[in-house]
């Protein structure tokens, strides 16, 4: 893999620079015709990518089919899949561990890639299914022989954010008397007002950390127990872990039942591993957590197809390498047409960003080129109302990757002046995207709209499970073909360290004041012991 | 006004564009003294802003003075309060209103800056305490004799995510058996997800919008009105509207109360005038009501002040001019560390984006100069675990600015491990600050930070009304700052009209179609009609 130097040292790339200086014009008279509509869609497990707003033609998307070619994304994603340890930087220190999240969806297949990691998430689902027929059938009970009905999350980013956004989406098929709650943030705020509401008694805390050690995690955890034990309940009947096998939380004497991850899934990718599938199946049942798992694993299998135009993950991240590096633009706004899937760009903000937020290689040089835009977005219709007037007419071209579904969940619509909620959802949708590929000349310049702004649709039936574990696997995948195309790691976080380090710094200062009343430290220190004395936290009192 | 050409005619421009080649390097040795982090704050209306932490000297803070002096923006901002028309673009058919959304906090004074415009706000504030009193004091009661409990508010845009994010951070201080929700969304599932939950007997349903025509709400509205007659209630003593006086929705045969919202305050401005106010006091009361008005009229006298160290929107206008177009920063994140504030970046998006996202100047000429910036951002702690690591390390430089209360909101706090949640959340918001502008050199290139990342802390000591309304009023100052300097019209926001002409195109195919089952139209309309065609919608049933 080392061999491979990045996107500026394919062979293509100059290819690419020169089209990318006459990029396909979308203003042109005619650009988006019938036929260009329909040669540009690609189809997979139930989605229909349309990508005629683009800005590429036939000479770009074959330049584009040769880069994926050159830099091996197929190959490389095929190696993942198996086991090859791709979370690691040659030649320094770094985690060196497999990649492995698409092994717990590996499960439909009597050959997995990797058969002991499908073997680990199977006996974990083994464990669900049988945790969940106790709580279905009336054999887990609270202290007063009564059912759960409520489940609160404690965890925080790939912990939190994943469950959180899938639920939100299909809480819908939730189970007659079952809810959900999310604690995730160190303020204590949080805390408070979730439990605000609660009914302890009748509630199970579901505590997710894979190693064991999360300071908002625990922090939050200490909290919600307090609260249980000034209720007159037992924490240990009400508590799961979620955890690595030998955390410190892998713990019955504290937690009723625990249920493992594995340090091969990263916590921006353990979605469907049982991070997200405790909360899921309490939610919604066993049988829809394997319909999630059976949605990611169809496009896991889907997404080995080499060629492009067939593969929508890997056509995803080309046209996003297009957008990013030849053509220049530094963000990426995913908007989904689905008022259920308002948390789900939060997950892929994650998602994405931690992953390719990166500027080394996988051997430790610096990146030749730009890698992982900021991504950003929020449902539509919403946004039209909110800052499509920037994406639009603002002096930033933003790409943009819509999201819709042909149905709604519900299906409670109602013809309003002729047509339903559900089609002027789908006409705004499409409308959009036409709009900020072709533009429109006017005469007053305020009422001008340059055109030319790249997107594409991503459209399915109806936002179901299955369709919800596609849609998770193509955004997985496609961050993962970006990362090889820019042959960094998407896999590990140290930009996250040197914060962790300072708070903690920070912390000790606070205390060492609290005891003596007076500030320590050297003058290696001045900055952070200045900063909580010129931010008034130093000494304050409510 | 017409005279001033925007920021690269302005006599300082050069002078900038030179300091920006060695902006101030905040990972020098002892670049963040305690010096420097004392010198480089500001106070205003409770709220303190440090930065130290941006990449400015004495000499820029000079220069960027000159730049607020020549290109007249207090002048502006006076002229604003008092009634100058300026939205409006010289020459060309446009909107020519005031811009008066000062005007209806203005209440304070016997001498408000827009007499009449105030008297109309007083006149509404009213009627909102004659209406909270009746519902207090169970005067106003639903058909069977019950108090109102639930109030939802049907709006989008304007009227849905500056009330939403105020709602949200004042939640904690609702009063008793009071709680609100909220139908944007022209997706079905939306409203069926809303009102699936509640006891529609006793729910207020307020409906908002200026225009009294949006297609979201009036298809909203009417899907709640369905749900409230199959309920068997009579909607008259349901539903309230707030619209422009006059409008559609000015009707007292459909709604029990009108609120009057004017030309002069624009949709994304709109949260102090009766578009927040009835919501909010329905929830908090109209004591709190007043507190938020309060602390939005303080800042609103407070940005009178001309010396931009003594003026945090000024000064946050200008640094982030100096990011955005000398330093060449296409986004801004904005990342408040209160968890109450989960959806208060998001109004900041709309009314940041929609105002300043922007191509032509005040005179219809094409900008010399970028405008607005890209603006996301979720809370912290929670953001430090999805796409921090792309701040810190990734190839693209995003400025920040971070908001922190001292004290948390309920108080409901634990010492853990020495310090208690709400330190834990401050030592992790300065450490932040810290680790993006000094960066960390380390000999594993994966664990070394680049530093000079600009950022700022905008700190105030706890989030209630009257914090929230000068927080609201430092951005909606510094939007409006910003609009000045580059010229433009920050008050229209014409480019979402290209989207709502070709949604109307497809709502007609989609309706020809069904009438007649065929497509028609000419070859103007064949990209539309392919679209419909490519998507799937055309004859689509589930």
């Amino acid at each position: 893999m080392t061999e491979y130097h990045g996107l500026t040292e394919n062979a293509v790339w100059n290819q690419l620079r020169q089209l990318a200086e006459t990029p396909f014009d979308l203003t042109q008279t005619g650009a988006l015709s019938r036929q260009r509509l329909f040669a540009l869609r690609s189809e997979m497990a139930g989605f229909r990518l349309l990508y005629a707003t683009e800005r590429v033609d036939d000479t770009t998307l074959d330049a584009l089919q040769r880069l994926a070619n050159e830099s091996g994304v197929v190959s490389q994603f095929l190696a993942m899949k198996k086991g090859a340890v791709l979370n690691r930087i040659d030649g320094y220190d770094s985690e060196n561990r497999m990649v492995l999240h698409t092994a717990v969806r590996d499960i439909f297949s009597d050959q997995p890639f990797c058969p002991e990691a499908t073997a680990q998430a199977k006996s974990e689902l083994a464990k669900l299914a049988a945790f969940l027929d106790q709580l279905a059938s009336g054999m887990m009970l609270n202290e007063q022989g009564q059912r759960f009905t409520d489940m609160v999350l404690v965890g925080i980013g790939g912990s939190d954010l994943g469950p959180r956004a899938l639920y939100l989406a299909l809480q819908r098929f939730s189970l007659a008397g079952r809810k959900v709650h999310f604690i995730s943030n160190v303020d204590p705020d949080d805390a408070a007002m979730v439990l605000q509401g609660l009914d302890l008694s009748r509630t199970l805390v579901n505590v997710v950390s894979k190693s064991g050690t999360t300071l908002e995690t625990l922090t939050n955890e200490t909290l919600v127990r307090a609260a249980f034990v000034k209720a007159g309940l037992n924490p240990q009947l009400h508590f799961l872990a979620v955890t690595g096998k030998g955390s410190p939380m892998d713990n019955p004497e504290r937690y009723r039942e625990s249920f493992y991850m594995f340090d091969y899934i990263g916590g921006r990718y353990s979605v469907t591993s049982m991070v997200g599938a405790v909360v899921l199946g309490f939610a919604l049942g066993y049988a829809a957590v394997i319909e999630i798992l059976r949605g990611a694993n169809a496009v896991d299998l889907a997404a080995e197809n080499p060629d492009i135009r067939q593969n929508i993950p890997l056509l995803l991240a080309l046209l996003g390498v297009w957008n990013r590096n030849l053509l220049g633009h530094e963000t990426l706004a995913i908007l989904p047409y689905s008022q259920a899937l308002l948390r789900f760009t939060a997950h892929l903000q994650q998602c994405d960003m931690e992953s390719n937020g990166k500027s080394i290689d996988r051997s430790g040089r610096p990146l030749a080129a730009q890698s992982g835009p900021i991504v950003w977005g929020e449902p539509g219709t919403n946004g039209q109302h909110a800052f499509y007037q920037l994406i639009h007419q603002g002096s930033t071209v933003v790409p943009v990757e819509f999201i819709g579904f042909l149905e709604s969940q519900f299906g409670e619509d109602q013809e309003i002046e002729g047509t339903t909620s559900q089609e002027k959802l789908l006409a705004n949708l499409l409308a959009q995207s036409l709009a900020l590929a072709t533009g429109r000349e006017h005469n007053n310049p305020n009422r001008r709209f340059g055109g030319n702004r790249p997107n594409c649709l991503l459209i399915g039936s109806r936002l179901n499970p299955f369709a919800m574990g596609a849609l998770l696997a193509i955004y997985e995948a496609k961050i993962a073909f970006q990362g090889f195309i820019w042959n960094l790691n998407s896999f590990d976080q140290e930009g996250v360290q040197l914060g962790k380090v300072l708070a903690n710094q920070l912390l000790d200062h606070l205390q060492e004041y609290r005891q003596s009343g007076a500030r320590k430290g050297g003058e290696a220190d001045e900055s952070s012991w200045a900063m909580l004395e010129a931010a008034g936290v130093l000494g304050y009192s409510a």
